[in-house]
Formats: structure tokens, C-alpha cells, sequence
């Protein structure tokens, strides 16, 4: 048996770091099979790396999930390895698999890697991707060794979790914030098609985008086609969730949002709201 | 049947938009090889895309292309899928597979990509690269579909061409462009050795290279080691064009030169043609 | 037979050049697997390479190495393969291989690659590494040809050495110099535990990190977690040398270090062998 292993890091690409992570997966396993979903997440930035992970699982071949984004590494934090419908997610136990696991219908055993079997000795520090997380993810994909044999089961309530920010409803806005901005500038919103509908907002009504003090009239479209160049539009993008973009253009660039930045959408014309209160 | 699938995109390295692409090409085809021939062109850069991918194809193995540089996703532009002599290139209409299957000698056969049966259904907005051209690739990489089958035949006639500028030949003068700044700044002219034969201009010349008004004194040589540390020339590149380089530097470090940059190179030496004019 | 091929370059990624040489090999070794150590070097950095390939080697899967930094193509440096315990090594004969063809126990014999049968027709600058090197590695590394079917053998004295900082040591104090900053600002030393324990410097020990004319009270610690954020340390890295980092930060940012940077580590606290003196 040979499972593809998905890997997921913020090892970035100037060093060997990734490479050597594919080496020692394919002296353990020479025959499983190495997709790299992303290693250039910010350094550290668990909530990036967690959410790229949970937009992607659904597309990923069942099998080994690896992601390491372990600012906490040298200190106490458990190393996890997750059993799910969909396969196994082995990473750090800081909140970087937990989105992903909840995606797939949360995990039925999860265990602390312990076992001193999977891991390389290393002659200093341990370089947890290289000599621990890898090699557990070699053996469990090629059947080296079963989700038990890495190590003792963990109570699934002491994991940690990641926390998400929540959407706040009023009578006729919903208050969220940018969860992802994408290669392209496009921001993904927290809020769902289903907020805004709970609010009358859809497409087709007047709307309002407020980013701070600032108000932006904007459409809700089902493609980019429906605006004109340059021009900024939200719409439902490709995970199902609300994004504001800029067709041809991009959205970080036209509006000030980032990655946190806390966004109100509301029905009406931007300024109105003001005049009539 | 597994044929390799080679992979260009503009999509960048920083989220997961190319690890996705080749989870859903495993998930469909699970013994398909994906080869990344490049994911950082600049954003919507459809004639640099076109270009590496007309550079590279011959060197890749025969099977499936698939490119997805396409800034007008959302319009009612086309999906298409050329089949070749090399195999089959999938990609959007919009220029992008032209260079390239005119460089393995046009296609005999082109349909335009719109079989729902293909296709991934998205949540919101398509990502095509995941959800239509990835899929495409799969099953025509694995022999799970045939070009037939994914959608009905287009006239090659109404496929977009890709526009590229045509060299001007002068009595002793060659005016064209650059087309490619590579990593290493080197930058490669639309301009063959054989243009620059017409004028009389060879190894051995005196040569004159106009960047605007400005003009150079440069050499025709075989290799770099063939001048000065930091000295420029011209040479016949490893694709066969002419190109302007630096030895142990960079060509756009040390002229004017971008992409698209005009140049006209003639014989004489700077100044001179001015004088007697 | 099948080896695997370890490719490391300074090809960048924002071309196809990567992509291409991956190409090459697949059409001429359609089952040999290709594992990416590295691309992003700095052009032209044969140390920084050299570095890379030594600390990964011991990792990757026994078979192929095909590394290329090679500023001096166009010159008359040699292409080489060098045959060891591990595998193959394949390169530009100019130090790049050098240390990690000594890491794996030296090399039994070395060719300069010039059959030109194993090379493929360029149509102006050959482009070494999908011309040359990348068909000797996909030659050798699926069996179809022998190292001596590459070229004649060459003194293993005649090949390009890399010349690597020495340490010095004093009665109290250990000078050497960083060979590498990682992606995480981690500054690897060439000094080793053993040089520090010969001056009397180990854990618990109150020791001196100078940089130049600065002086740092600095630690040695086993891990991360034992010191506090942001505070600097030195510790056994996971290559086993000395490395000067920051807990949750970065050493390049705390200190003025870079790669080449000479450091003075000593016993003692800063100032006072300046009181003593």
C-alpha cells in the first residue's frame, strides 16, 4: 500500500529544507508519492497554513495530510497524528490541522508521535519535519506502521484548536473580517452567501462595504465578466465563501483590506445610513 | 495508458492553488506524473506564458500540456484542447497554446472544452484551473476521456492567435524586440542569427546595439568566455535566437533592456552612422 | 533499475528552466523520479550550493545528484560525475560537488562527461544543464549507460576543491566565521561543539558571542524553550554545528550577521576581557 502525502510547510524555498523533507520520505518510502500543496506561508503564521489546509483537503488525494508551520517547536507541544475518513493529518499540535480535520468530519483517534522507531537521530536539534513529522508520514502512507504504533492515543479535547473569527449579524449588516487575500488580490471574506441573505442582502441589491471608516457602494455578481474593468465586485469565489476582487485588478490594491482587516456589509448606498440616523 | 501532464501557470508559489491543481489530477489519475514547468509568470502575462511554453515543449515528454494564464476567466472566453503531433495542449483560449502548437507543427483537431461530465462542481465561482482544465488534463492524460469527448470540435480559424512583433529589415539594419528577460537577465531578441546574415552582420563585425538613442559597441561570439568579466555580447542562445548577454552578469543590469524593450542592432560603430548622415 | 535523481540549481523559478530539465529527463528516463533539493540559490553561489548539497546528502535517496551552479559555463571548466558509496554525483567541476562528494566517503572515480552521445544538440549556447547534465543524470540514473560510458576518467587531484573557512582556536576563545543563514535567519557556524569544549565552553557556561567589535552575553541551550522569546541563543543545530538563533525570531535580524560574517566566541562576560586586558 502507497498513499500520496500531501505536504504543507513555511519552510519557504531558498533553502533545502523541503527537499530534504521529500528525501528522507522517499528513503523510508520509495514509492509514495509527494504533493507539495505550499511552503510559503509567512514564517510561523499557523492560521494561514491551517486555512489553506482546510480549503484544500476536499481536493486532495486520500492519504497523508504532513504540515509543519511550528513556531513552538523546542518547547513542549505535542507532535499529532490525526486519523479521519479521509486519511491521516500528522502536524504540530498548535491549531494547524484542526480546521482541516473538522472539514473531513473530525478525527475517530488521534495520537502524540512518540514512537523513537519513526524518528531520525539527529545530531544536535531535531528538525521535527525531517526527523519526526516526515518519517511518520512516510510509514503511515506505505503501511510501515499503523496510526497506533507511532505512539499513545490523546484525549481529542486537549488538542488545541484554532480559533476563527466569528460573524457578527445586526438587523441589516454583517461585521466579518478578510480571511485569506490570494495570490491574485482577491480577499475571502469570513461571511458565507447565507449570511448576507439572512440580512436581504443578494445579489442585485444595493450594498455597502465599509472597511473602517470608509464606505464603497458594490455589486454582488456571479462573475467577473459582470463589471467593468478595474471595477470591484463581491461575489461567491470558488470555496463557496463571499471575496471581494477586482476584475482584472486587485482587490488589496483598490480597497484597504488585508489579511484581519475587519469588513461590515450592509444593504443601502455608502453615505445613507449616516443621513438617515 | 499514463501520460505525463506538464503544468504552467501564473498562480504563484504562496498559496495552494498549484498543490490543488495536482491533487485533483491524483485524485482522478492516481499514476499520472505531473512536471511544473512554471507557476511565477507575472500575473494575466498571457505572451510570457505563451513564449516559455512554445521554449519548453520540445524538451518535454510528449502527453498533455496544460497552461492556465487566464485574465479573462469569467468572460465568455473559450476552454480549449489542441491535439498535436507532441499530444494534447489544454488551456483557455485566449493565446496562450498558440506559439507552442504552432512549434510542434498545429494541431489536427481543436475542441473547445464544456462536457459538465469533466468538470468539478465549485461551490461559487469556477476555479478553472481546479475544477475544468485540471480535470480535463486528468482524463485525457490517463485515456479516461478522449479529445472528443470533452466537448465539441471549434474551427481553428476562430481559435485567438497569439500576436507576436515581427523583426524589420533595413539595408544594414535589424529592428526588433526583446522577448524574454531570463532569470539571469540575459535577454532574448526576437531577432535569428539568419535576420542579422541578411545585413551582413556576423561573428566578427563591428556591431552596433540601439537601445532608444543610445548606442553600444558589442561582439558577436561564440561563448561567454569569449570576451571580459562584465563585458556585454551578443550571442546565439541556447533556443537559437540572438540574444544580448553579460558575462557574469546581467544584460539588464547593464543596458536598457526590458521585455518588449525595441532594439535596432546594425554594422559600424557607435557615432559613426550619425556622422556621416 | 530506477534511481532516483536529487536536483539542486540556482535556475530560479520565475522561468522554465527548472521545468525543462525535468522534461529532458522524463523523455529520456520516463520512470526515474525527481526530487527538487533546491533552485533558489544565488546566482552563481557555488559555496552556498556546495553547503546545501553536503548537509542534504546523507538524506536524500541513494542514486542521482545533479547539481549545477556553474558561472563558468562557456569557459573550459569541466563537466564531471563523480562515483561514490551513495551514488552519482553529477556537476560543473568547480567545487560545487566537492563537500558533499567528502561527506559520503569520496568519490571511487570521476569522468568528465564529453560523450557526445549522451548529449542533446543545442541550436546555438548549450544549455549545460538540459543538454548535458540532465541526460548523464537520466542516463546513469535508469541504467542505460555506465560512468565510464560518460568520459574518460580524471585525477581526482586535478578536480576543483571548495575552499571552506578553517577555525582558529586560542587559549579562551574559538574564531570562525557563518557558513549559511537559513530561511528561518538561523545563522549556521563553521564551528563545532568539540571546537568550544577544547576552550573550556560548554552548557552553563557565561560566554561572550563577539561580532565585529560588539560583544553578546550569549547561551548555550538545548532547546528553544529555554530561553525566553526573542532572546538569542547558541544551540547544536539539526546538522550538529554550532548555531547562533532567536527564540521565535530570527538571528540575522538580532545580530549583525550574515553569511561570511567572522565571529569570536568566547568564555567570560562582554567587557571584562577588555578590564583584564
Amino acid at each position: 500500500m502507497n498513499l500520496p502525502i500531501s505536504f504543507l510547510s513555511d519552510f519557504g524555498r531558498d533553502d533545502e529544507f523541503v527537499g530534504v523533507v521529500h528525501g528522507v520520505i522517499a528513503r523510508i518510502a520509495p514509492d509514495v508519492r509527494v504533493i507539495d500543496v505550499g511552503h510559503d506561508f509567512a514564517q510561523g503564521d499557523i492560521r494561514a497554513g491551517a486555512l489553506a489546509l482546510m480549503r484544500s483537503i476536499q481536493y486532495l488525494p486520500q492519504g497523508v495530510a504532513l504540515a509543519v508551520i511550528d513556531p513552538g517547536v523546542g518547547t513542549e507541544r505535542k507532535a499529532i497524528a490525526a486519523r479521519t475518513e479521509w486519511g491521516t493529518l500528522i502536524g504540530p499540535d498548535n491549531g494547524l490541522l484542526a480546521p482541516a480535520v473538522a472539514m473531513v468530519g473530525g478525527a475517530d483517534k488521534i495520537v502524540s508521535i512518540e514512537n523513537p522507531e519513526v524518528q531520525l537521530p539527529a545530531p544536535g536539534a531535531t528538525f521535527h519535519g525531517r526527523d519526526l513529522f516526515g518519517p511518520a508520514a512516510a510509514v503511515i502512507a506505505s503501511g510501515q506502521a499503523t496510526l497506533e504504533e507511532l505512539g499513545p492515543e490523546v484525549d481529542p479535547d486537549s488538542v488545541v484548536p484554532l480559533m476563527l473569527p466569528l460573524v457578527e449579524h445586526s438587523e441589516d449588516a454583517v461585521v466579518g473580517e478578510v480571511l485569506w487575500v490570494d495570490h491574485f488580490g482577491n480577499c475571502q471574506l469570513n461571511i458565507t452567501p447565507q449570511d448576507l441573505q439572512l440580512v436581504g442582502i443578494g445579489p442585485g441589491t444595493d450594498i455597502v462595504l465599509k472597511i473602517g471608516s470608509a464606505e464603497f457602494a458594490i455589486e454582488w455578481v456571479d462573475a467577473y465578466g459582470n463589471v467593468e474593468e478595474d471595477e470591484g465586485l463581491l461575489h461567491i469565489d470558488s470555496y463557496g465563501q463571499i471575496a471581494v476582487a477586482v476584475r482584472n485588478g486587485s482587490a488589496v490594491d483598490s480597497y484597504p483590506l488585508a489579511a484581519g482587516t475587519a469588513v461590515t456589509i450592509r444593504s443601502g448606498r455608502p453615505g445613507l445610513q449616516i443621513l438617515s440616523g
